[in-house]
């Protein structure tokens, strides 16, 4: 996920939308949740719900399709072959299970990383005739260098101020490094995405403010807390120069050494900007059995980065969406409401795939009774994020109980939609769902080469996959659909 | 640290020698350590060594000279540019403590890593046009494929015995995979050594085991418990194939994949292995005030592998190294024994320096009357490994009460030397100390692109070269040299 879709929004939006983001956790603590009011759930949906969640804990469906994309099929880019096989790949496992599934077209961006190195060239106490290797990551926005590179001079920032009061004399021609840190003890505590949203503004819209300045290239620290040399990509607004994140080590070195002296850097980026390819949501409906009408989505993202095998993000949003579907198929449980998987396509640099979805379903929007979207990683489920009338909330209170085996009890409102790829249905008024999953380790791994099948573990996939079904197969059996 | 000096060793000595390192877990628990006996140290030589220990405790000597080694200098290879300039700032360093400095010439190793790349191009579920890069360094006994690479299927063994059960007939011409797993829950539980031990030795010779049978090149999992993508480097034996270890998630992939289908891997790897350079030890004495011909050496390895920067393999043995020399000079005392500082040069690829050193001071070895050397990290101090008589360590346990403060407080005898740089006077006799680090990560680090600075902590760093200092102070400065 990147949370922010920066694309869209202007760069002050962006930031303050970061810093409401921010500010959940300053929020006084919640009140205790009301207690459950009277059952609104008959015993045969408990019944139900029950059989769903037992049969999700003890199912290996979801792993073995995380496999799956993750190893055979690998990084799944939009625009790339391997998006292609993954579409098609989900598209005949959803028909295998008996749904009707469209493969619907989007634009979707198509973007090539290239060559990607630098070295510092001269800095205090350089040892004759030596340079310094420098760990980095090109970013989604970055212009290419020539392909011989370009030097230049580095300035270090820590912020968007200093930046400004350095003005356009001191940052003209010269490389800027954003060095903002990843505030990791703050994810440790258990608020990961508090501290990805306030780095985060830095790749999207660092390039953007430097070039605004004159800038050669922009460089940020890398997101994420994890300490082994790994740099971490992503979308950045495109700013017409060269931008990429360090890894953390080598923001660490360039601040040392820039505080004692001169320090030129040898930067080499070749990405290629394609213009826009044809990809594909992949949506497929177990048909309702009262209201085949009226649509529940289940969803993740099926594009990945390039550098990892997208496991965390956002394998694990699909193929516990997909589980959702198999697992109802399995019991032969059918549901009053259409249950609707989504794969979603290009959610990392774009939203091509949400886009094209809210307009292909424009007139439908109405009849989308709820809208789910897991990516945020794959770690034990604690609950989840609900954009949504409070009165929606209290109607599902009665999950609360069936969902203490799994861990997923936590029912958070938000005011923001708790999911990149349903925006558009938030937007449009549909009730958006999120799981919130355990995020400490999350950024660690998020948008690197180490996003890989390994990082995920078997029982806490189990435990989505239920939350997932429980919540799809609730909202889509209810006997009145979800107050907006 | 490399642990196992495997260049000069035979593989079956070498394998043994890892086995009896591994047996050190499997030995019944020690007796409680005796009583101290009588107090053996005058008071003046008490208050000396708390005075030097609490200096150490409070300064940041290491922590500066670590900075500009790993930092200013960076990685240093023997044989490269950095490694001569380290040498040069060591001695220089020295020099202006005061110290009697020499650089000794060696012939050391010049290895230069080249090109390292590798896609699997063959696998089960493969998508159309696409292949999945695999994550890899090159050991240094690896020889070059051709410049465009090599492309073999792939056969994945767990141990030797695998291996020679396939035979000729199926390993020839093949790419194999020792996917051999380093036990991070041993390393966990303090046993850090022992599961190195058990995995390496795949590092050292399984090129060696597989050139036998006629492989077109050798893989290992990387040795090491950190999953972040990240390959380790380190020794091989020339077998005259290449030779690589893949990130652990790589190996994974391979593995996973190979166990449904063929597998073909694409390997590139262009190392030089040129002839052997001059390089150089530091030796720098502190001359003793009653017996300047008796000698205390205390040391660790300026080289370091090139991935990285060398902070924890080895810089920190070096600067605590120096540390003591800076302390007894900053507190004026001058030991009765004469105590050498020395920074040893190639100890990660063939040991040039230490086999220099024994060849040079053959003659004065029995006069050498101890000899430390830290190389296993930086992480706090828990005590000594001592190879020397049970008298010898007797009469150490009064350093046991000073060093409380400082944690290393369990001297634990060994049957081996306790560092490769000291093994030459261990094997003539000299008494082998080495610093029992917290080793729980290191080598999640070890000889990998993120054995950096900030791996190291500050209060660790000063409680290690208190260490280091105590102990060869008291070496120097004991009225009897320690016996033999």
């Amino acid at each position: 996920m990147k949370m922010l879709n920066l694309k869209t929004l202007t760069p002050i939006c962006a930031l303050l939308l970061s810093a409401s983001f921010a500010a959940w956790s300053q929020t006084p603590p919640p009140k205790p949740q009301p207690a459950p009011p009277a059952q609104t759930f008959s015993k045969e949906l408990r019944d139900q719900l029950q059989a769903v969640r037992d049969a999700a804990l003890t199912s290996d469906y979801a792993w073995h399709q995380l496999e799956h994309l993750t190893e055979n099929i690998g990084p799944r880019p939009a625009g790339s072959p391997q998006a292609q096989a993954a579409a098609e790949y989900v598209a005949a496992e959803m028909r295998k299970l008996g749904l009707e599934v469209h493969l619907e077209p989007a634009l979707v961006s198509h973007w090539i990383r290239g060559e990607e190195k630098a070295q510092l060239v001269e800095y205090p106490g350089q040892a004759p005739e030596t340079t310094q290797r420098i760990v980095l990551a090109t970013l989604s926005g970055s212009s290419a260098t020539p392909a011989e590179g370009i030097t230049a001079d580095v300035v270090v920032v820590h912020n968007f101020d200093e930046l400004t009061a350095l003005g356009r004399e001191k940052i003209a021609g010269k490389i800027v490094l954003f060095n903002v840190f990843y505030d990791e003890r703050k994810a440790l505590a258990g608020m990961a995405f508090e501290a990805y949203g306030e780095a985060v503004v830095y790749r999207g819209r660092g390039a953007k403010a430097a070039a605004e300045l004159g800038a050669a290239a922009a460089l940020i620290r890398s997101v994420g807390g994890a300490d082994y040399r790994l740099p971490h990509t992503g979308y950045s607004v495109p700013a017409g120069i060269p931008a990429a994140a360090l890894a953390a080590e080598d923001a660490d070195l360039v601040e040392h050494l820039a505080a004692q002296g001169r320090v030129r850097m040898h930067l080499t980026l070749t990405p290629q900007s394609l213009p826009d390819a044809t990809g594909y949501n992949v949506v497929a409906d177990l048909k309702g059995s009262e209201h085949p009408e009226q649509i529940v989505v289940v969803s993740g993202h099926l594009d990945s980065w390039d550098l990892g095998r997208g496991a965390i993000d956002d394998g694990a949003g699909i193929v516990i969406s997909m589980a959702t579907a198999e697992l109802l198929q399995r019991l032969h449980i059918r549901p009053r409401r259409t249950l609707r998987v989504i794969a979603w396509m290009d959610e990392e640099n774009g939203g091509g795939g949400n886009k094209a979805y809210a307009k292909t379903h424009a007139a439908e929007l109405s009849n989308h009774i709820a809208a789910i979207e897991s990516d945020a990683g794959a770690g034990h489920p604690l609950g989840f994020y609900m954009k949504m009338p409070p009165a929606a909330i209290t109607a599902l209170q009665p999950l609360r109980e069936i969902l203490i085996p799994v861990g997923a009890t936590v029912f958070r409102s938000t005011e923001h939609s708790p999911g990149s790829d349903i925006d558009p249905l938030v937007e449009a008024g549909v009730p958006g769902i999120g799981i919130i999953q355990d995020g400490r380790k999350y950024f660690d791994y998020h948008h690197t080469a180490a996003d890989t099948l390994d990082k995920v573990d078997p029982r806490d996939l189990r435990e989505n996959a239920a939350a997932m079904a429980v919540m799809g197969y609730a909202l889509a059996d209810m006997p009145e659909p979800l107050p907006r």
